[in-house]
This record gives structure tokens, C-alpha cells and sequence, in this order.
């Protein structure tokens, strides 16, 4: 069975890193500190440009729930327009309706209007309040993949959930495993969920250039964030997850 | 004097907020947690067809400082033309160096890239090394307006910079006051600086429409902000804040 990885990439950088790290496949965001939303025109052309490999943007309005207004759904409906134009393989999308289940209404709408292009059902699946019976609809309504943490915070806590999921699954639909995963812990999870697809930002913070740095001015202030830092996707760190991920599948 | 204010709107319902609530104009933004960055194409699209007040997305490939690579600033140019063909009135940017100047070089690329579009320089000038300094540089450049703090966290805290840097600009370019301007403290604001122009995102958080929510699983993660909370603009506060602004002038 192969190995497959996807990057969850917040800039054209990341999706360059990725690319030349051996990835198969980009999920393009920005705003990862919210788990991420629709990337700008400028972003997902320019990262059209500089990759061949597969790209996914992610297609969400805002952070927050996965419950949307008419308006954010006609922003998703002209943002996957946006990326068929510009030749992306495929987009990432998640709807739920008020009591936790897929909103299969909406969903079979974003579906038929994003083909050719293939759809993934993004981590909204984790705030449904039944992941088997999300897991039905999902495949009835024709989505390629779901990425999933097992309905718990990262991917390793929710490991016992996963293998059932990739077992009622049965090849009906690919189940990847994303939330927390890294090169420590993907020979762990390989074998705990028997799932064979990943999702990993594989990003650090690198330092920023800037020589001068105000003192009394914080932009972002989000605690835990530095003002002067660029959150990057890491070549070799998608290299050896994926080095560690093939060798796992063959022992 | 004209009360000018400026709605900071991280989607399409916060835009047609502003325009009732009497807004002059919009800053369109994703990602408001990290400061804004640039929207998504159906974001603004949809807040070109929804709005008839001026409109100016931000154009800021990412969060945390504003040195930027070259692959970010291409992906700058592309959503700067972007913001043209779907009939913006302007947009907002600002590059600095890594010694904290205002990038004359780049920026005089990208203003010119965006005419007949006007351009707001935002709080990267509040990053600068000297204000004064890059004041004159910002005139030189053709920037339609500076947004800024007064070198501090809040507009409050940098009255004395703002009222500074207003007689300092001298009508050349307009001066516009923001970072935590609200109803309870515009009067003091004005009377304290001087200024007439001010920038406001004039939101609140609402509670999720979700009824069922997941015990489990936290989506972003990041401490203060609400898991099940929608960020939007509130009409009756930019109202509020228009009605005080108006009144403070006048007295």
C-alpha cells in the first residue's frame, strides 16, 4: 500500500517546500492560527504556478463553527469557481448543519459545482456528533476524502477512532489522518489506525529578518504567536515523514 | 470638518453592517485575529456586488512582520490586480525594510500597480523606526492616507504621536486614527488628537447557531477567542460611533 502525504501550506513558500520534500498533495490555507480559511486569489494562482503537484485549496469563509450564513455559502460558491478557473485539482470543504450532522443539501451543491475538481471533507467532520453515520454521508454525496482526527484533539488521541473509521470505510472512501501528526509520531499512528494518507503542516517558526523592531507596538497579540516569526512548511521535515511513512508500510 | 469613518470588516455580513450603519468607507479583511490579511476572491467580490460605499481589501500575504520575500510580494501585485478588475476603490498595504523604513522602492511599484485605485498605507507604519520620517516618505509615494496608532498598541495610547503626526502631515496626506476606537471613546479621541478620520472593526462576538457542540474537539485552539463565536460588525455601534464623531466635531 502506498504512502501518501498532504501539506497543509499557509503561503506559496510552504507549497514550494512541500513540493521539493516528496508531498503528493498541498491543501492551500491562510489563516492556520483558526485551522484555516480560503486563501486569497494571488496566493492560490501564484501557487498554481510554482507547483505541479496536486493542489487543494481550502474553501471556509471564516474560523468558528461550520454552520453558514446564505452569504458565506455564495463566498464558498464563487471561491470554487475561483479555483476550477485557476486549474487546482481539487477543493476542501466542510458543512454541517445546527444539530452536528453533514449538511448534505449544501454539500451536494459545492460537490457538483467543484467537478471536475475532486473534494475533500475537512476536520468539520470531528464536531459531528456521530463520525460513522458522517462517514455514510459523506461517501453518498461523493466526496474523494475525509481528513480526520478522530474526533478528538490530534490524530494520536483519537487513533482508536480512526482505525474504525478506515475499517467502516472499507475502500468506499480515503479516511487521512490529520491533527498534530509529525515525523515523532507517524510510525506510532501508522500502526495504531492502519491509515496509509496524511495531513501535516510540518512547519516551525523561522525567525524574522527584521533588524529594527518596535518596542511598544504588538500587531497580532495572540499569546503564544511571535510578532516576529513566519510559520513555514520545513522540506526536510515533510522528507522524513515521508522516509519514515514508506518505511513503516514495508515492515 | 467631515467625520470620516472607516469600517475594518472581516466579511461580507461586517460590510453591508458598515454601509448601514453609515460607514464612508470599508477595509476588507480575512484572518482579523493576526491583524488582517488579504480576502478571499469571493469575499470580495461578493462585497463589491453587496456594497455601494468604497471598498479597499487589505493586500497582506501573511501576519507577523512586513519584510517580505519575493514570491510574497508577487502574490501582492496578483491580488492588487485583482482588487482593479472587480472595481475596488482602493487598497491597503504597507512594506517596510528590515531596518524598519517604509520600502520606497516596492511600494512605489505597488501604488503605481494599483491606480486609478487609491492606497491607504496601514499600521506597518506604526512598526517604523521614525514615524516622522516615514511620514514624508509615505507623501512622497503618492499614498492616498496613513493608518496608525501613534507608534502604540491603541490610538488612545499614541494620542500625543497622532496629534503630532496630523499637524506634522498638514492636509499633504490624510491621517487616520484606529486600534481600538470605539463609541466610548471617540469624543476623547477627537478631542485629543485632533483628528477627523477614524478606522474601527465596531465588532462584537455572537454566539454560534450551532445546538450541538462537540465536547472534544477545539477547532483553533487560541486562548480568549470563542470556539462557537461568529466576529461581526455591529451596525447600531457604527451608527453610535458616527452620530458621537459628527456631534464632537460640531461642538
Amino acid at each position: 500500500m502506498a504512502f501518501i502525504l498532504e501539506i497543509c501550506a499557509g503561503s506559496v513558500a510552504s507549497c514550494i517546500a512541500a513540493q521539493k520534500g516528496g508531498a503528493d498533495r498541498i491543501e492551500l490555507c491562510d489563516n492556520l492560527l483558526e485551522g484555516g480559511t480560503t486563501p486569497s486569489y494571488g496566493t492560490i494562482a501564484l501557487a498554481r504556478e510554482k507547483t505541479s503537484i496536486k493542489l487543494y485549496p481550502i474553501i471556509r469563509p471564516r474560523g468558528g463553527d461550520f454552520l453558514y450564513s446564505d452569504l458565506e455559502f455564495d463566498t464558498m460558491i464563487k471561491d470554487i469557481q475561483l479555483c476550477k478557473q485557476l486549474g487546482c485539482d481539487g477543493v476542501v470543504i466542510g458543512i454541517l448543519t445546527p444539530d452536528g450532522k453533514v449538511d448534505k443539501e449544501r454539500c451536494k451543491v459545492l460537490v457538483t459545482l467543484a467537478a471536475p475538481m475532486k473534494v475533500t471533507f475537512h476536520r468539520a467532520f470531528d464536531m459531528t456528533d456521530n463520525p460513522f453515520e458522517a462517514l455514510e454521508d459523506i461517501i453518498s454525496l461523493g466526496f474523494e476524502r475525509i481528513l480526520t482526527s478522530g474526533g478528538r484533539n490530534t490524530a494520536l488521541e483519537g487513533a482508536s477512532t480512526l482505525r474504525q473509521l478506515v475499517n467502516s470505510a472499507n475502500d468506499r472512501i480515503a479516511v487521512m489522518a490529520g491533527s498534530g501528526v509529525r515525523s515523532s509520531n507517524i510510525a506510532q499512528l501508522i500502526k495504531e489506525t492502519g491509515i496509509t494518507e496524511y495531513h501535516t503542516s510540518a512547519k516551525s517558526y523561522e525567525d524574522s529578518k527584521m533588524v529594527y523592531r518596535h518596542p511598544n507596538v504588538s500587531m497580532g497579540g495572540i499569546p503564544g504567536v511571535p510578532e516576529y516569526g513566519i510559520s513555514q512548511t520545513r522540506e526536510k521535515e515533510v522528507a522524513l515523514i515521508r522516509e519514515i511513512g514508506e518505511k513503516t508500510l514495508l515492515s
